[in-house]
């Protein structure tokens, strides 16, 4: 009868913990991971081998979080403080090595690093989490495209975004951004880290923002496309030619190309250029030389300083200043700024800044907390968009 | 002198064992994993916590094979035999938890599992690692498209491929191949697990394939679109609607706003339906209930009854033999079917070509190796489109 009790005993008191066990390994499989609690706290669950200190690298935490092993479950788990309504990035960490969570298929490419994410969606059309989702709400096409370029001799792949709604065959012609990426990004870094897509339509489809098309090129001169889409190609930045001034002489034949191919509003007050670290120095140098071609120019953590040209072609960087007067008296509407005081390109803002304000060149300046990285370029792109083709 | 001589002693000996562990993680980082060898063997590196067996889990392998620790260099490794001129997929295993690969950029999904690939590509426009690779051919475009429909009342996402030279301003009216993807599969399948605008730039490049659309929809009538793109909705087959007939129904709608939207021939002649596994079901299916609009068919490990339908919509399902002479009486010119020999519905396509035979319904038949897996699709993709619109 002892036995038999114990017995019982110990089925009485171990189906309850096998039965959390299960839950736990369930709710990963079945609802992917991490489980977002009641409170918007986000539990993180990993299966690793014992003995170790697993780490959660989040953009939401200033530094990795160690995790801690749960021996009845026999797995590790971390769990956020409640989380604002964002799109947020991790990856965990362990003894300097990133692990994927393979129980989240969604995932996201920085250059060579890729990197899980989930959404906290509070339903507020405002809030960084509801413009970065999939909502319900009429969606616009994305068109990866390869333009041929003879100024670089090859075809260059594009990504374009098409408004909801948006027909070939009727007679609307559209304003076009055209939006540029960073050093070592490509034609795919707006669209997947930036998730300027879902930020467009939801956007438009709230009424904040115009119909409009977006460009997203590749802004490596020297590359045609993604490391993705070229065979044993390898990623990173461009060799010789970042920052030299090449990609702005380009520009123009992409311009034209766009207003052949697609219905677009042939004017400056049809266009803007808008762009972050690189793609904001590009932006700016664009913007100057070519001043008729553009009404409204966005500089996201921008470069202001050629960082790494070699050999700078002389006519994209000289007369600065003399450009800059006649971009100011030409169809310029708005010209927008935006840099996290933790950017370590603050001071070349500040510096860009004071010698804008030394020719009363008029522009508007929105400072974040942060430093370089995309969740501000995601809220810059919302704070931006609302303001073109008014 | 003793203790200079040994220290000096001590460095001659370490100086290539740090250099042979510094160049391994050097060429992880800087070339990405895995290692291509001369002879094509492939040389995977795990770091990861002593004490396990881990193991490499491929598409070249029968079954995972287990990694050897190297105490030099501190990492797991595994050589391959040499491998064909191919697209290879993997992950590492450690005791049961799949191990995304962090030192290749290079994924894709299949439905909530993401995998590691890479290509070996001979250079032979024949091979299956030339046909799948990004290689210095003119490349066609990608669209995914929300599409309305009045059947479902929703709009449905679509992947769309264009191909090289697609410019909707001239008069060029290009013939359509429409193509299913299987169950729990969604739009993104057959673009990225089946590598098909790939597989199409070469063939087409090569004058192998002729230029044609390819449209690539959601095969779940109760989803509109992979659950990337679908707030909060996980991902996964359909719950009531699978195989139930209801897709194939609406698939006119599909033909005619394709038809609408892109300069399209539009009759038999131009146009093809192939899908794998449920994607075959329910191209036989449309073609069978709709002959006079298909001149093209292909059934890639087609499942040859409707498996897991509760509720089959009738007026799809009735009268199979007498549409399928109806059928051979119409405007098909290509009735294609592909299975490997290890498929588990093997069995259900020797019913089914033995019910085709008994009423001389034409077709042409090519037995593979393998099983129901995306070698085979992409293989049988690659022999079908040739034989398109000829």
């Amino acid at each position: 009868m002892k036995t038999l009790k114990s017995i019982i005993l110990s089925l009485i008191i171990s189906v309850p913990v096998i039965s959390v066990a299960q839950e736990t390994i369930r709710d990963i499989r079945a609802n992917g991971n991490p489980i977002i609690n009641a409170d918007n706290s986000a539990t993180f669950y990993l299966k690793y081998a014992t003995g170790v200190t697993p780490q959660l690298n989040a953009s939401f935490l200033s530094q990795p979080a160690e995790m801690t092993y749960d021996s009845i479950n026999n797995i590790y788990s971390y769990t956020s403080a409640p989380l604002p309504s964002n799109i947020y990035t991790y990856t965990f960490n362990v003894e300097g090595t990133p692990i994927l969570d393979t129980s989240n298929y969604q995932m996201m490419r920085d250059i060579t690093s890729v990197m899980n994410y989930f959404i906290i969606n509070d339903g507020n059309s405002s809030s960084m989490g509801y413009l970065c989702d999939a909502n319900k709400v009429a969606r616009g096409s994305v068109v990866t495209q390869w333009i041929p370029s003879a100024t670089t001799g090859s075809s260059r792949r594009t990504t374009i975004y098409l408004p909801a709604g948006f027909n070939p065959a009727d007679s609307t012609r559209y304003p076009v951004l055209y939006l540029l990426h960073g050093s070592g990004g490509d034609e795919d870094a707006w669209q997947e880290l930036g998730r300027a897509t879902f930020i467009l339509d939801n956007l438009i489809a709230n009424g904040k923002a115009e119909k409009m098309i977006v460009v997203m090129p590749n802004g490596n001169i020297d590359r045609n496309s993604s490391p993705l889409q070229t065979s044993g190609e390898r990623p990173g930045m461009s060799n010789g030619r970042w920052m030299d001034g090449a990609f702005e002489l380009y520009f123009p034949e992409l311009v034209e190309a766009i207003d052949n191919l697609y219905p677009t509003i042939q004017s400056a007050e049809g266009r803007a250029v808008a762009g972050l670290s690189m793609g904001g120095f590009h932006s700016m140098n664009i913007s100057r030389i070519y001043p008729e071609k553009f009404s409204y120019v966005g500089l996201f953590s921008a470069a202001t300083t050629a960082h790494a040209s070699k050999n700078k072609i002389a006519e994209v960087f000289e007369n600065e200043i003399d450009r800059l007067k006649a971009q100011m008296q030409g169809p310029l509407k708005l010209y927008w700024i935006g840099i996290g005081t933790d950017d370590f390109l603050y001071e070349e803002n500040v510096n860009y800044r004071a010698m804008l304000d030394s020719i009363a060149f008029p522009y508007q300046y929105h400072e974040s907390a942060g430093g370089h990285q995309w969740s501000n370029w995601r809220d810059y792109l919302s704070i931006f968009l609302p303001l073109l083709f008014k």
